[in-house]
C-alpha cells in the first residue's frame, strides 16, 4: 500500500518541531512521503531530508502552499483521503475499510484545520476521542495500517544503522 | 497495570509544545500520570491540567527538577523503569516481559538524555531503530502495553465528550 502524509497549515517557528516530528514519524513508520502545506520552511524541510539521507529511504519530502491542490492531485491519481481528527470515526471501527484502500493520503492538522477537509475526506478517523497530538495520531494510524510490520522496516541506502542493545548505543556505518 | 511517564529534561519555550503533547498522549493513551523533569514550566503544566479537567481523568501531573529522584522514588515503590530510546531492544521482542510488570515508569527524553539512565533502566526499549519522536514512541509504547484497548478508554468526570461522526464535529456537555 502507498501512504503519503499531508501536513496541513505549517507555521514558521511555532510548528517547527512538531512538523519535523510529523515528517520523521511518516518516514519511520513506513510512509512513502510527506507533503508540507502552509508556510514554506526551508530549514524544517532540510532537517527531515537530512535524516532521510543519513538513515535511508526511499522517502519523499515535498512542499505545496495550497493543501487543496495536493488533495485534488492525489485524488486524481486514485488516492483516498483520510483525515485524522478527534471528531472522526474510531480507527478500530474502520480499519478493515481503510486496509482495502491501495493508496492513501492521510491529512494531519495543526490547531486550525479548514472545515472543508471534513467533506473532502473519504474517511474522517479518530485515534481516541481525546485531544492529544497529530504526531501520535499519525504513528498509531500507520501502525494499524501496516499491522505493526513497519517496526521491522529496512531502509535502503542508509549511511548508518543501529544494532539494538540491552544497554548503551551501538551504531554501525554502512 | 499502573503506568507513569517521566518526561526528561524539559526546556522552557523550546520544548513547550512537544512536552505538552507528551502529557496529552500519556493521558489519552491510558497512562496514570506524567512527571515533568528539567525546567519548571507553569504554563505548559497548566495547559495539560486544563485538558484533563475538561476531558476527564483521573490523570496526575507532577513536576520534579531532579529526574533521578523521581526514578529512585518510583523504584522504591516497586515500579520498573522503561527507557524509550532508538538504541534499545525492539518493543516487539520485549513486549511479553514488559506486560509482566505491574507498575511501569516510562522515561522519554528530549535531545540530550543523561547516559546514566541506560544503566538505571530495567528495559531500554526502541520503537523502531529510526530517529523520530518521543511523542510517537510513547503512543506506540502505551498502545502495545494496553493492547489497543486504551483507544476505548472512558474518562471520569469529563465536562465534555465527543460523539464520533463520519463528517463534522459533535461534542456533548456532560
Amino acid at each position: 500500500m502507498k501512504v503519503y502524509v499531508l501536513r496541513l497549515g505549517h507555521r514558521l517557528q511555532r510548528d517547527h518541531r512538531i512538523s519535523t516530528h510529523c515528517g520523521l514519524v511518516a518516514r519511520a513508520f513506513g510512509g512513502d512521503g510527506i507533503i508540507y502545506a502552509g508556510d514554506f520552511d526551508k530549514n524544517m524541510i532540510e532537517s527531515v531530508r537530512k535524516v532521510s539521507e543519513e538513515w535511508g529511504g526511499p522517502f519523499e519530502i515535498m512542499y505545496e502552499k495550497n493543501w487543496k491542490k495536493v488533495v485534488e492531485n492525489f485524488k486524481q491519481k486514485g488516492f483516498s483521503l483520510v483525515h485524522l481528527t478527534m471528531y472522526g470515526m474510531p480507527i478500530q471501527k474502520k480499519i478493515r475499510s481503510l486496509r482495502k484502500c491501495k493508496k492513501i493520503i492521510v491529512a494531519i492538522g495543526g490547531e486550525k484545520v479548514p472545515s472543508e477537509i471534513y467533506d473532502m475526506a473519504d474517511f474522517n478517523i479518530s485515534i481516541t476521542q481525546q485531544p492529544h497530538s497529530e504526531v501520535a495520531a499519525l504513528a498509531i494510524f500507520l501502525d494499524r495500517i501496516f499491522k505493526g510490520k513497519e517496526l521491522d522496516k529496512k531502509f535502503q541506502g542508509a549511511k548508518k544503522r543501529i544494532i539494538p542493545q540491552e544497554r548503551g548505543k551501538k551504531v554501525v556505518k554502512e
